[in-house]
């Protein structure tokens, strides 16, 4: 039978709440649809390991993950103990970087049962997905200060863009909208205003879409294409972003379709030479943690696209379904979505209707 | 009788067009409320000076500007013969710094007859400003490349921020909040993945937050700022930003209410040291240019900024009135918002309406 090792990372505040629903329909999946999955849990990577340890991970963490199959994550962070910028450079974004998961991949989807803040839009209208690169870019640590704590203060951070780190992202863009009815790839930039980078950015995509013949592809600038998300979503297919660009569009989409706190992310390592993670794109949300009424789902759906990325596309299908069935069922939502589900009711929900 | 000198600069495209019924509304609001308007008019800062002058403005463009009291800017750009950052950091980009126009300040507020791509929202549900420091960080050209043209091609950008260039556009935000019926200010950052400048940022905003007790305020990573505009757009009041997240959420909020055809920005030197600029949010739209048939209003909306900045309250107020009845009437709107009339007839109704 088929045997998938999965490192599971909890994490902070709803990471942990939200995790046991997505371990519980994986592992209903699994039975299923015969495969099995081992699971190897982890306590860092999160802000409790840090009050004890004074570091978000182990120094060999490394080595204690090993080589899993993938990667299932939760969310990070608690603002009230630990800055957000050591939480997540402590943990998240050395993943994204160390295990090189250079794409970030999240749809944008109108989801049935999900209310939409748009007016006068239905399931099926929008349909595309984020390409966000995820290791370079304007996520940085280059730079520093002259003359701190003065009236004469510089702050200078640097943006670093490599030809071999845009390319290969663009790469996966072109490539994901090669397999897609539509055929076509909008790049974020904003080579208006930000003069050095993203004119290159522009070249760049140019350059690569002479590979694809087949592929049309369209550029916006970033202001005016987050407002293109509101006003006119129906028109994209594949978003091709860098780092900081894709996390803007990666969330305003799926607040675009009301799915915010349904919908999930890949940090895909395409070459495989080390593990991808998945991961739901909602945080650790103090505000809601330790009550149970936080949505499974993003997590869930998360699982669904770690499954395909392991090749079990018939049960990550099947999950799918199954969330559409529930989410289209009131009683079986949890509150966000104006459902009186907790958040185990709404994950055994799931997990039955698999 | 009073008397003020504009500098009036058209710009490319349907700049040229609305810049004539802003003229227009300017030249009718004198004549009722008892003033006058001096125009000089400069036929640079536009892609026809580049095309016979090799470059977007003369030398000695300050000597020919002179010292109005303000400047009325139409659109730049004509990215078939000039590229965008040409275009703009030879006109635009370089008022912005050449008069220290350190903020720019744009209204997102839901008008009567514009359709609201949100569900459910009312005019009056909608008032912020968005206040956007408009001179130095992530616009910088600053960078460079290294092994260009090979594989190994790394280009850096970097963003350059000042103590002197945050703290007055914060405190330029956090009195406008205090002078307004909520008193709340909403900063953009993103300290959680740009390591260096974003929770630098953030200490400024709480420094100077002490000076303000009246004033609440919070902070949001620009991220979930952008789908908060879409979900909940009536919880701002000011919220304000660096140059590039100002500049997404300034487009992303008049998106969101509609507006982005009609919304006014003005490019403001509070310490009045050089003149201050107004211009609609739209740009040049190549596409419509030439027909006659471009929306007028975020012109004429930037004339009432203008004249509010001169001290004309009273014709100000009385513009956005006349805005309003002619918004609110779908014969004398432009086709963009439905309406039959061309930029002249909807210009002239505005005029009239006065
Ligand atoms: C045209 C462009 C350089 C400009 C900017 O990004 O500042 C525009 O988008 C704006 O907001 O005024
Ligand atoms: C938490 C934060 C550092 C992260 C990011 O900006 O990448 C998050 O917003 C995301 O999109 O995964």
């Amino acid at each position: 039978a088929r045997n998938y090792s999965i490192s599971v990372i909890p994490g902070d505040g709803i990471g942990k709440e939200v995790m046991l629903e997505g371990i519980r329909v994986l592992e209903r999946a699994a039975s299923l649809y015969g495969f099995s999955i081992e699971q190897k849990w982890q306590d860092f990577a999160c802000c409790d390991y840090y009050a004890k340890h004074g570091q978000m991970m182990p120094d060999d963490w490394k080595a204690q993950i090993g080589n899993p199959d993938a990667i299932f994550f939760g969310a990070v962070g608690w603002p009230d103990t630990v800055p957000d910028h050591v939480s997540l450079w402590g943990s998240l974004l050395q993943f994204r970087r160390e295990y090189d998961q250079y794409v970030n991949l999240r749809p944008v989807r109108l989801m049935p049962g999900v209310p939409c803040p748009l007016a006068g839009r239905e399931p099926g209208d929008i349909d595309f997905w984020v390409v966000r690169e995820n290791t370079e870019g304007e996520y940085s640590s280059v730079g520093g200060k002259m003359f701190p704590g003065t009236d004469r203060e510089v702050v200078i951070q640097e943006t670093v863009m490599t030809r071999h780190g845009t390319d290969r992202v663009l790469r996966y863009a072109f490539e994901l909208a090669a397999t897609r009815n539509r055929k076509h790839v909008t790049s974020a930039t904003k080579s208006n205003g930000i003069a050095i980078t993203m004119p290159w950015w522009d070249e760049r995509v140019e350059e690569m879409a002479k590979h694809y013949p087949t592929v049309t592809h369209d550029k916006y600038h970033i202001d005016i294409l987050t407002a293109q998300f509101v006003l006119n979503p129906d028109r994209f297919d594949v978003v091709v972003a860098s780092n900081l660009f894709g996390d803007i569009l990666s969330d305003l989409g799926p607040a675009c379709t009301g799915t915010i706190g349904v919908a999930p992310s890949g940090n895909i390592n395409p070459d495989r030479t080390a593990p991808s993670l998945f991961e739901p794109v909602h945080g650790s949300a103090p505000d809601i943690a330790g009550k149970g009424i936080a949505n499974p789902v993003g997590q869930i759906w998360s699982a669904a696209m770690m499954l395909e990325h392991l090749g079990e596309n018939v049960a990550a299908a099947a999950i799918m379904r199954a969330v559409e069935t529930v989410l289209a069922e009131p009683g079986l939502r949890t509150g966000d979505l104006k459902g009186k589900a907790s958040t185990e009711e709404c994950g055994k929900a799931i997990a039955d209707a698999l």
